[in-house]
């Protein structure tokens, strides 16, 4: 099986059932699985979202509501549906999911939805409702398998049964005490091959990974890819055991993480959604556009300095656009690697300035190699080597400040807590942009005229 | 806990460690995760690594090594080994990793590994050698845990207690007949429930994802985050099950994707390795650069077509640095969003065509305003409304190309089968660069002069 592409037939055919009655329109969504319906849903207008999901068995429903990307929000078709069937899919849904849902709903939503629903049901979401979303608490199930340290085999296994009745897959099954602390876990394997008379206690491993419940979701997708665990309990200050997050959760954290620091390295604001609308786009971007325009009047400022040398010599303002764009190219390519470095692993001292001079021999090499390519231009197109000087150094220096600018500036914003992602990549153009016109006017006004 | 940072001390009491003698510094050692001890590794010099290794259990060594990020070359630590220690240790590790560690080695090494090991492991490393290393089959693990669809109760879970004897964790159970054709998933918590008489047959679940042995790992890692599955299963083309692939293995695949993306848009190899050293960043990056000069000098070969106006005018060239640079700026804007859409799903012709008319708009919005800012600097800093108004129509235009261009050129060139996020950001900044500077020198031409 491919990953599945909507394709126009499937949305005709949905389109064209639509029209129909529901026994037929139900029948023919049950070829689809719930989360290619929850693609198509985001080709079809509100309504017709909403007649799926009340003709839909409630089990598919909820599904297909919990696969929903959050940018389509999920929250808006809950809302609109009547208050019974609303119930039985906030019902249905894993406490973590409805939570994320029903935390984008304000308050009075949140609490009408609660209100109607299994007041069991209502408490837990209450309280995931209370951790941030991008935290470790935010992101657990509180439905999680726990077996008292005390019990036997034969007792663990019934209440592993027991418990395991409404969940769809078997994580990790975790080892508490009377006093609901977490004590390690246990393997289904290993309770399963056990001796009849054998204990929880005999089987338990204490030597595991856990987390604090206001850790933030980045931190905790690095820790379930560092130690390759599938499953990682959340405690809270007391070693309580409050819920389990599973590694399915982290790849849509990933997804989440990588696509912000994508749009921050490209000085869009990581709120922005992918498929939002022009106008929130333009909210999103115009902020960093200004701020970008004025540091472009600083570095044109610096043009404006040299008015005379640029009207007697004006092929410089030419040859100096080239010696500033290129710095900004090299500074962004030293800029993506130390960014993608510091996302992956915090670095020492030593290796952070290893990194610096890496890159500044980086940007001085690769400034030399395409300052010679400008020193030749100029020599036999403009027949003036002394030109082609002057382009040379300007070139190397810009390349080289790039280099030591593209790595030296995200670290720092780093050690003084400031997301190198958004911040580093206009001071960097600031300094490339000047650079890139103060020297090779400079060097011109020196010793061309 | 929280995830494991080197720090100096840690460091230390290894170097320390590793001037005493081995029992000492196995026990500092056993102190460790092996993937804490893994990334130690990175700080330490090769003879320091492989005393390590010789000086762990085996279970630990192998544990370590599996651990190794691919950049810090596990592969040169095995070949150093003496042959009997390193056969250990490729033996305990699991059936994918060794493949992939081994697979770094050239032929004769490779052969000399797997001449010394047992000969079963060797055969299913050298079939797991043939698959690329990017795809479903170069990702599996061969060790799942099948049972037969006409097994009863009793015989599935001894023979599932037997196969797990050497596993770790508790995947999927896979349903196969006689043929080893796959046909389907069994739940052991539904195993363990069903009545003593029951069957596999009984309780097999066929509506299941599965994935082809070529299958690229990106689309891999999709359709796992898609279909939210924990373990899919890998066959080939007539439905023989060959291995699993697990969520842990995906988290990689997306951390290397994402970190490629983020290099790829900023004109940095993908091959480049993040902590590599200065000779293969220069390889990597000057290719660019001097592809980045070539149309930076189309670009600048614009301005020479103006050497009048500059000459006159020579305040333009300030100004048409400003335009062409925020051109870039938006243009990328609109580049990010629109690559990671489609890295995320694939757009179909109506959703790309209205990517570009959204950022058409946005780029005309955001260009009117930041033209009415320049405007404004014209009018009230140079006194020239005439100069305001060429820059106020350059800008908007400048900046309504960088729109459509930047959701355009993307996805043109994902339909045309080019890699999106390579080629994209030159092609755009080349027409951000060249409009840049003829809208405002052929504007001021025209109306100034």
């Amino acid at each position: 099986m491919q990953s599945f592409e909507i394709d126009k037939s499937d949305l005709l055919r949905i389109k064209t059932a639509l029209e129909g009655d529901d026994a037929e329109l139900e029948k023919v969504l049950k070829e689809y699985h719930a989360s290619e319906i929850a693609i198509i849903f985001e080709r079809l207008p509100q309504e017709a979202k909403e007649r799926i999901i009340n003709v839909l068995p409630t089990v598919m429903a909820s599904d297909v509501i919990a696969e929903m990307d959050e940018e389509h929000h999920p929250e808006d078709i809950l809302i609109s549906l009547d208050p019974e069937k609303r119930s039985e899919i906030v019902e249905e849904l894993d406490y973590d999911v409805a939570t994320d849902i029903i935390s984008q709903l304000d308050e009075d939503e949140q609490h009408e939805i609660l209100r109607d629903i299994d007041q069991e049901d209502a408490s837990n979401i209450r309280n995931l409702l209370n951790y941030a979303e991008d935290t470790a608490g935010g992101l657990m199930n509180t439905e999680v398998i726990k077996v008292n340290i005390n019990l036997n085999k034969k007792e663990a296994l019934d209440e592993i049964i027991r418990q395991s009745e409404e969940m769809e897959e078997f994580y990790t099954i975790f080892v508490i005490d009377d006093a609901d602390t977490l004590k390690g876990l246990v393997s289904i394997k290993n309770l399963i091959k056990a001796r009849a008379d054998a204990r929880v206690s005999d089987l338990v491993v204490t030597d595991f990974v856990y987390v604090a419940a206001d850790l933030d979701q980045e931190e905790v997708a690095r820790l379930i890819s560092q130690y390759n665990v599938t499953s990682v309990p959340v405690v809270d200050s007391h070693m309580k055991l409050l819920g389990r997050i599973t590694v399915d959760d982290i790849i849509d954290v990933m997804e989440e993480e990588n696509t912000e620091d994508i749009l921050k390295i490209s000085g869009v604001s990581e709120d922005e959604e992918l498929s939002g609308n022009w106008q929130d786009a333009i909210k999103s971007r115009l902020p960093w556009l200004v701020i970008n325009l004025a540091t472009a009047f600083l570095a044109a400022s610096i043009i404006r300095g040299f008015d005379s040398t640029v009207a007697k010599l004006s092929i410089i303002s030419a040859y100096m656009t080239i010696i500033a764009g290129m710095g900004g190219n090299a500074a962004t390519q030293a800029l993506a690697v130390t960014v993608r470095r510091i996302s992956l692993s915090d670095l020492t001292d030593r290796q952070a300035y290893n990194t610096v001079i890496k890159e500044f021999l980086v940007g001085m090499i690769n400034g030399a190699c395409n300052g010679l390519i400008v020193f030749g231009v100029a020599l036999f197109y403009d027949g003036n080597p002394k030109l082609g000087l002057v382009l040379f150094l300007a070139m190397t220096c810009n390349l080289l400040i790039a280099g030591i600018t593209g790595a030296s500036i995200p670290l720092i914003l780093k050690r003084v807590g400031i997301d190198p992602a958004v911040a580093s990549s206009i001071i960097i153009t600031t300094f490339t942009d000047c650079f890139g016109f103060l020297l090779p006017l400079w060097l011109a006004s020196k010793l061309l005229l």
